[in-house]
């Protein structure tokens, strides 16, 4: 494929730049000492799947059953759905669990009275905890209801308790990296008490798994009781990431190409075919205050990779299928009609799930997961 | 499918209120002597698509070539584009224009110029013209331009100039019914106005083309120079439509449905499966300021429609697969986990097109285009 003659929007991925943030989260893993068990949500794809499996990865997070069956058709056979169990999927929860090892999440007593009464089995169950996201889990300091929790689990002789999990999604609203630590280390402490407190109450071991990029890519070592870690943003960072303090423009491995199809040099604007099917409405904010979905970089002479983001040039508006860049106007007049604008994405992640395969750069075509 | 059991999200429509939308809009079309060759990007549904031809519908607007193509394999035969030509779809616009009647829009000098050496033919030109909305097409002031077009247009042996076309979309900006009808009044104006030229200039007859669903909903009737209208959205219509004055709650004939996977009653809240990727963020803000993403309905005891947006009740975060539903005190309560809750969408046309099919109410499943 000519990236500088695209017929449709296109989702390009570095492949080089992913296995460069891929191998830095193994080491860290791996001279921690800590399993690592990367989220898969964010590329969806067997083939970018496969270059993680040449580094040594072998376990794997996904967010729905879905995708943890097309994993498992892809020969992956260790999989955690870090989502809680939706009480109607437990046939097909119990199906998947009879082929590979998988583990499931639980934060209410409903449910894991469901799963108790309903799954053969064996299947692993986590125990979600609120270290302060408060989006699922049980919160941290109910400890009477995660013993509970845990007694549910233990008592049922289809479901094997293997510890607790959280997912520290308010790093995401932290002012920058000395918040995000001090988020992870509270968490760790607090995951510390519950931990001791189960193994004190029979539930030993159990382990403890944590994941959110920020944190993870941000920590320089996993301490006790962290025992695997599940970051999954950081194999194509994007531009939340970047405002956070946790990756550098030039660690963003996946990007939007779109092509040039109308330009209005007197409001400084050009207008791409590419709207919020093809990125999504995830913003940041601009100076002004108003938001921006995307900023935008040129490709490089050899299609190879894309440049640095191009100052004040961004994807300032988008109807469904036409995006509105603005800059600059030495930057407007520079752009023909027709030209390919490469565009880093504010979430990589929800970017990403919005094509059906991705152009991998010199390499070609990825399959991808279509639920 | 039993919808009080949902295995994972789907993507509800009421036939009943489909067709009651589309009747309106196609007996106001017919009583103002309007073409009408809706926006077909809403649904994006070969199934859908065969409740208007029922109807009469015989022409169609779409927003990609795919789309056009998808539309055209599926017996329709009389088909706009109505985004600017990407001059690297040229050969697929001009293998297409061979099977169907195919219209095109252009805005340009270069992609006119190219169109012109390019295409075979015939295919259907028309002109986009600016009225106000400042995303795409010549502004309407620029009547120079806007002739030198036609010429280009007029002068190409495989292309028929059509006419002007013009999409409002800055009707959507409008603060209530009163400012939309005299948006829609001044592009009338404009478009009055530049018909008359080209007319005078030897560009008889210049049909025109309008459309947008809050202009199109509330004017009574269609006035010289219409020629022909071309909304969307009324099909479904959304919170966004009815937050502009143009639709009411019980127009809304696209929800998504989710199931209750999680419940914090302490933090007042329930959590869905069900995230951006299954609603995308289009939001509204709140009295506070704050943005939501969906109202909440529950399902009608036979299953067959959905009650009233229940007072207070939001989806009011959303992360990749999860959504939060925040609300009264008493509703939270009333909500058990595995209860499928309604949401209906600020912006139905995203919603709709993140899903690879429809649930019909009653019916069962709808097709729908997969690019």
């Amino acid at each position: 494929m000519n990236l500088n003659t695209l017929e449709r929007p296109v989702f390009l991925v570095d492949k080089s730049k992913v296995l460069r943030n891929a191998s830095r989260m193994v080491r860290k893993a791996r001279e921690s000492g800590v399993s690592f068990r990367p989220h898969f949500k964010t590329h969806q794809s067997a083939n970018v799947a496969a270059w993680l499996r040449d580094l040594g990865v072998r376990t794997i997070t996904v967010s729905s059953l879905e995708m943890a069956e097309y994993f498992a058709r892809n020969g992956w056979d260790d999989i955690t759905v870090a989502v809680p169990v939706n009480i109607h999927q437990i046939p097909g929860i119990d199906a998947l669990g009879k082929t590979v090892n998988l583990h499931v999440i639980v934060d209410s007593e409903s449910t894991a009275a469901r799963l108790g009464e309903e799954i053969a089995g064996p299947l692993n169950v986590w125990i979600e905890i609120d270290t302060g996201d408060h989006r699922t889990g049980v919160p941290a300091e109910r400890i009477d209801r995660i013993l509970d929790l845990a007694r549910l689990v233990g008592r049922a002789p289809g479901l094997r308790f293997q510890g607790i999990l959280t997912h520290d999604g308010h790093t995401y609203d932290a002012a920058g990296a000395r918040e995000i630590l001090s988020i992870h280390e509270a968490s760790r402490a607090m995951l510390q008490t519950i931990k001791h407190t189960l193994e004190a109450g029979g539930f030993s071991p159990c382990l403890v798994s944590l994941g959110d990029t920020p944190s993870c890519s941000l920590v320089d070592r996993f301490l006790p009781p962290i025992s695997e870690i599940r970051p999954g943003n950081f194999v194509f960072y994007d531009l939340k990431q970047k405002s956070l303090g946790v990756c550098r423009d030039e660690d963003i491995a996946g990007a939007a190409a779109f092509p040039v199809i109308s330009k209005n040099a007197s409001l400084g604007e050009l207008v791409v075919y590419g709207g919020s099917v093809h990125m999504s409405r995830e913003s940041l904010p601009l100076p002004s205050g108003r938001p921006f979905f995307g900023q935008i970089a040129r490709l490089t002479a050899d299609q190879g990779g894309w440049t640095a983001p191009l100052p004040g040039v961004y994807l300032s508006g988008l109807s469904q299928e036409h995006g509105q860049v603005t800059g600059p106007e030495d930057f407007i007049r520079s752009v023909e009609i027709g030209d390919t604008l490469v565009v880093l994405p504010v979430h990589s992640c929800i970017t990403a799930s919005l094509y059906s395969e991705y152009h991998v750069l010199k390499d070609g075509v990825a399959a991808k997961f279509r639920p």
